[in-house]
């Protein structure tokens, strides 16, 4: 910390992620090599400026703006960089690595600029930037000062999301020279080790759709071989780098109850509590973005209709595990809401966070788990081990993994994911217009159903007389798939699949009660292949028990974060004739 | 009762209907006009054979065929006949009317064809009809041979679903002669008193869409101009005669509990329990059926947008009086249904009845009222005077009026009601296919929303430059509306509507907890005209706290009874020229 000795702003955050994660004796600290790493070399002088500058901002720095650097989200705001940006016709990378007539500067030069006092310069592969203008703009916010006076590689580690052209295109506006041969050398030499060095080894059949954070999806074609989806190929959703946990060193914190707060070890929970065990999908808010990304473009993964899967979780009921420590009518009469903390952390030390209901929380019929088994065995690395929260019927994002702490509040989760990101919007709201705080956090997500086989472009032999279709059905909410229609006509004509609650030759599931239907439902039928017909539009569409029904199209459903992608999906394919006859 | 003393199987039907209602002594005993005036005589020649075809039937006589014939239902499985029929190309009402050379028979005949041993006739009209082969398909069940030897217009009154041409045409195949004029003008005079004769008054601006039983909606236009909408506008939706209930002699029978039947007098109801009030919005599951009929006829009452309506509710938790009365774990264990039963009949003695799973009825959450007062006041008489239920979130159908009796069990209402009606199924399923086991009968419905004003087929003025729109938006479950989307421009473009939950002026609801969002919202916005557009489609569409969204056209949810319907809702309006500056 010896570049910090200066730094009192950025020495405050360090000392509240240290003071408010002594959860993280627990996790092996990769992340910590960033403290000797940091780049700033704050000198007094302009200190009562900069510390001003940092106490004003400090609680927005930490929370309202700590996430937006983090995951997809980053890259929702540069909409307002778009209105300054004269974009460039050449490649905004040739633009970034060209040589030029530019100063050549030292590294020593460079880390004098580490302040807004004395500027923000920040160097990118060679090149020196001076982004002191782009600091208030920036949609991380403040935390783009965490870079200042050195090298954006290691921060942008952390970030597949600036790996984009347009992120370059706007760094590239503000080059102002570059590091002289020796210091680029030195500062290459002197990179801190990758954050994600020590993630774990993934399946190769999974198609992955951003490696830093990991996020990745089986392909659709053996999504649907399982009922319960094998953990190797279950969709990957994280935020950031997979914490490395011991299991011995490992306490949940609970806070917010009558008792104060509470350490439990994971022996503790598993051995106190009665193990529960329930069959739950899970799945992305993004599912199916790459859908609306047809329509027009959004910001977020380019998820395929794979980031949903199906598994048996088996954990202490989160209710269980309040009443025991003190919740009864005294907290639930102030309390609204139970947040969770992950122990995946950025650099600033904010953990993962998202919130649910209490009612959700508390109630017998809400099946909420903290669960330490994936499919009948312990959590895998990017599941969460040890302890993930499992919120059946309720969209991924809230069920969060590496659980560190619970809190028990009046409050919804302030972290940027429940409150800036995973809301739905109006096709009409765009970047300009969009007021986060105008829409209810998502939870229940609605029907969705997917169509697995055929795939898109594929072709069918008429001689088959028939097509098999396959796919999923799920609703949240524990909302029951009732029906799954399909058509091959493009919706003019349906017909009613079967359904199925196991896999192919098992007993089917009980039916399960009222408003507790967690897992999805396989479906496949063989359809008549229509006379003359070329081509096949095979459309899908479920309902559940609420009687919701899938919307036809996706245009009016866009969102700018597509998210809640589930109107009928449809899988274009050509009839051959007689090809098999001619074999 | 002296016509059946030979009548040993309609006998039976009477016993059982005398020993099973118990409770009818507080109904002024209107409907009970029809014993003497049944026209069946059924002489002991054959009576065994007779009464072996009741005692086969029997329980399906009571029980599964009981409700086909009453209210909307009956028409349902007309189909079976239309594969027979050769539609006549005249009116079916004047086929008849009409005389013709057919044979002439006295009422003295008539009466002996009064079973299938002797043949099946009956009058209508003056005309004299064998009916002995309709029996086996008839949509009502073996109810028909109630008519047997006497006259369909007593029956007919009871269930004005009857009174359609194609009905009538379908009797017409079955004409064999006329009844001499004697006899017709004794039948005439003996025609029982209408059972429907005792109606309360209603609102002239009531639109009905039938008036035997009473079923009518307020005009849309009207329909948003209050939050809370005043009883006697909120929609009416009766299956059977409105029973007249006394206040003083009124029990309600609860059944399945573990201290035996409780049998608990209105006041008791009101002065054992806290009265607790919701705001609550009801629809119909045939709410928006026209529209549905305008893609392709379906069976049931042509309602508009406007079959729903909201109110405040008082009276008893049902959670509270099931608990009072002995409910706890060992019930629970065994119970999974909470049936109701309305002292509302029909003229075998079989009471309108529906059923909810038990873990609504008694959920903290779930605010189920034996409700006694609406907006303030008493129930009204359409409204279930004295007692009924409400269950805040479901369907109007299981909201049982007139409340007669409760049930804890394992199985859900046998009714009609819920078994044979009130469920959703495919487009691609019509009369021949349908298998009413296979679909889960309605508790909680789908988003909902629609356009009160403009009305189709106005026109707004060009020179005002905006158009208003307002309408309601709700959903089922409890699930808040959170967002209203409307288009002017057929759904190609979006804005977002204000949503409000109180009238003008007044201060709006407080937040329902989560899950708990009973009531409607309103909402208005005011739209640019487009430039050069010459018409307007005015679009709406509602999104609800589950990110559920309403499906964008009719016909792919389009469903043999028309219910759920709950596509977008489309208006279309002209827009004129400058109408205002010319004046």
């Amino acid at each position: 910390m010896q570049h910090l000795k200066n730094c009192q702003g950025l020495a405050q955050v360090f000392l509240i992620r240290s003071q408010s994660s002594r959860l993280s004796k627990s996790v092996i600290p990769s992340l910590s090599v960033w403290d000797g790493h940091l780049p700033c070399r704050w000198r007094s002088t302009g200190g009562h400026g900069r510390q001003k500058y940092f106490n004003d901002r400090l609680p927005k720095f930490r929370f309202t703006l700590a996430g937006l650097l983090a995951g997809t989200g980053a890259v929702l705001a540069y909409k307002l960089h778009q209105d300054k940006v004269q974009w460039a016709a050449t490649s905004a990378q040739l633009r970034v690595m060209q040589t030029s007539d530019l100063p050549v500067y030292s590294l020593e030069e460079v880390t004098k600029h580490c302040s807004l006092d004395t500027g923000v310069w920040v160097t990118y592969k060679g090149g020196v930037y001076d982004i002191t203008e782009f600091v208030a703009i920036h949609p991380g916010g403040d935390k783009i000062l965490l870079a200042a006076g050195g090298a954006l590689e290691p921060y942008w580690a952390l970030y597949a999301v600036h790996q984009q052209d347009h992120v370059l295109e706007i760094l590239s506006e503000y080059k102002i020279g570059v590091l002289n041969p020796e210091s680029y050398k030195k500062q290459e030499s002197a990179n801190p080790l990758d954050p994600y060095s020590a993630e774990p080894t993934r399946h190769p059949a999974l198609q992955i759709n951003s490696l830093k954070p990991f996020n990745a999806e089986p392909p659709a074609s053996i999504l649907s071989d399982n009922y319960i989806t094998p953990s190797v190929i279950f969709f990957k959703r994280n935020h950031l780098p997979v914490p490395r946990v011991d299991p011995e060193a490992y306490r949940l914190e609970i806070e917010g109850l009558s008792g104060g707060v509470v350490s439990l070890s994971l022996s503790e929970l598993k051995s106190r509590f009665p193990k529960h065990t329930i069959t739950a999908t899970l799945q992305c808010a993004g599912n199916r973005r790459s859908e609306m990304n047809a329509v027009k473009q959004v910001k977020g993964l380019n998820w395929g209709i794979a980031a949903i899967s199906n598994a048996t979780w088996s954990g202490a009921r989160l209710r269980d595990v309040l009443l025991y420590y003190g919740f009864g009518p005294e907290v639930a009469a102030k309390a609204k809401h139970v947040q969770f903390e992950g122990l995946d952390r950025d650099v600033t030390g904010t953990a993962y966070g998202a919130s649910i209901p209490l009612n959700k929380a508390v109630s017998e019929e809400g099946d909420v788990l903290l669960a330490y088994e994936m499919n009948g065995e312990d959590l895998p690395p990017d599941h969460g081990f040890p302890v993930r929260v499992v919120v059946p019927g309720v969209v991924g994002a809230r069920n969060v993994k590496w659980l560190g702490k619970i809190v028990v509040s009046d409050e919804e989760s302030n972290s940027h994911w429940q409150q800036n990101d995973y809301k739905g919007f109006s096709p009409g709201t765009d970047w300009d217009t969009v007021d986060f705080k105008s829409a209810p956090a998502i939870q229940e997500l609605p029907i969705q159903s997917a169509i697995t086989h055929p795939a898109e472009g594929t072709s069918v032999d008429r001689s088959d007389r028939e097509v098999t279709v396959k796919g999923y059905a799920w609703s949240g909410g524990g909302r029951e798939v009732v029906r799954v229609d399909v058509s091959v006509d493009g919706g003019k004509t349906w017909h009613v699949a079967k359904l199925r609650t196991s896999d192919q030759g098992e007993h089917p599931a009980p039916p399960p009660p009222p408003g507790r239907a967690w897992a999805w439902k396989l479906w496949e039928i063989d359809v008549p292949i229509p006379h003359r017909a070329q081509e096949l539009e095979i459309v899908c569409k479920a309902v559940d028990s609420g009687y919701n029904m899938q919307p036809d199209t996706v245009a009016p459903i866009w969102n700018l974060r597509g998210v809640l992608s589930n109107a009928w999906h449809r899988v274009k394919v050509k009839v051959t004739e007689g090809f098999k006859d001619q074999k």
